[in-house]
């Protein structure tokens, strides 16, 4: 996965273009529920997945797994699935909450054309363990840094990508026949986006505010 | 922390050679244990911390913790747990793999000119549970990708980081006095790398190699 060359020769200087670049792709990253139905190349596809696995992992483990799942009947399961957790959801709630999530759309899985189902290989030989000893949930985080790269590098490329996790972790993973060992992180809708959008649809919908305090300290 | 109109004016159409800038970064990111002493520009590493804030959160509930820990004894101290636990990963190893972890330099912590502790709040209010009521590790996770976007944004700035997880989580938090209810997840040294480099330490050392497998499947 880690095609020989690529973009590697001299070391890079970033430039003030670039990273002004960068940071407009960290505020129009979103997680999108509105696609459209149109699919994706498959060669842009199968090159967003190759970019995941640059992602640092711990010990060097790299224990991302992901499945594209094309099959009909289980996505048709896993839709289902999120139906009946998202109902669960909503049973827990009362009043005008109740009523506003309701409202809410929090998922793409009724058109999405690409579901990528994402796993971690909880306990892998690779990386002989280095770095996890204390902290074993290091291998897990480390496959959600792949998910984050692929997110980063969809929106890249003009694709939107909802992170779906209103799931039941041991259904879908039994709907998708993982591998023993492998442990379900997220279930990936993938597409082109209806509308790009700089703000969260929470924000827009009024669930949620961005929080425009600081959330760093200084330890002096 | 989202300054107003930062990279928020029209839906970006980002050029080819923003997408072959960002692969180069994602191949030269590294997890940086050799640095320079010299500090970082303060209104920098700021900046840094506000674009980690951009990062997708569950629910909008944005849990991430900053803490630079600037105070002397505390980095010491910091320093000591880690020597302490990489003391005993070393000891459960044995013979010539004992031989080559001892080797190894895992951690910048004596050089980097500076530490930040990341923390979870691990029930947050703001996000109003949603989204992570049958997942609820989509709290810490969304933590780890605002780590992720620090360290690639640090990264386009010609900065290093490195992630430290040989410490004990529990002694960490008690050194920088959490606040209840905050996990530690991580302590990230900060600064100039020495050297620049587009394949991980541990490969360059011999002690793992990525895998050239592909790590994604299609269930048709």
């Amino acid at each position: 996965m880690n095609d020989s060359g690529r973009g590697a020769d001299m070391p890079p200087g970033f430039s003030d273009d670039f990273r002004d670049a960068l940071d407009r792709l960290f505020v129009w990253r979103r997680d999108v529920r509105h696609f459209r139905t149109d699919p994706v190349d498959p060669a842009v596809l199968d090159r967003l997945l190759a970019t995941a696995c640059l992602a640092p992992s711990v010990g060097l483990s790299e224990p991302w797994r992901f499945v594209r799942v094309e099959a009909p009947a289980r996505r048709a399961a896993v839709r289902a699935d999120f139906a009946r957790c998202n109902a669960d959801a909503l049973a827990a709630r009362t009043g005008a909450e109740a009523a506003r999530y309701a409202a809410l759309k929090l998922a793409g899985l009724d058109r999405a054309p690409h579901h990528v189902a994402v796993f971690c290989d909880a306990d892998p030989a690779q990386g002989r363990g280095l770095g996890r000893r204390t902290m074993p949930q290091t291998t897990t985080w480390s496959a959600v840094m792949a998910i984050h790269t692929f997110w980063l590098a969809a929106t890249a490329a003009g694709l939107g990508v909802g992170w779906v996790s209103i799931l039941d972790p041991a259904r879908v993973a039994a709907i998708l026949e993982a591998e023993p060992g492998w442990n379900f992180l997220a279930y990936l809708c993938v597409g082109h986006p209806e509308t790009p959008a700089d703000s969260p649809e929470l924000e827009r919908q009024g669930w949620e505010r961005r929080n425009p305090a600081r959330r760093a300290w200084i330890m002096r």
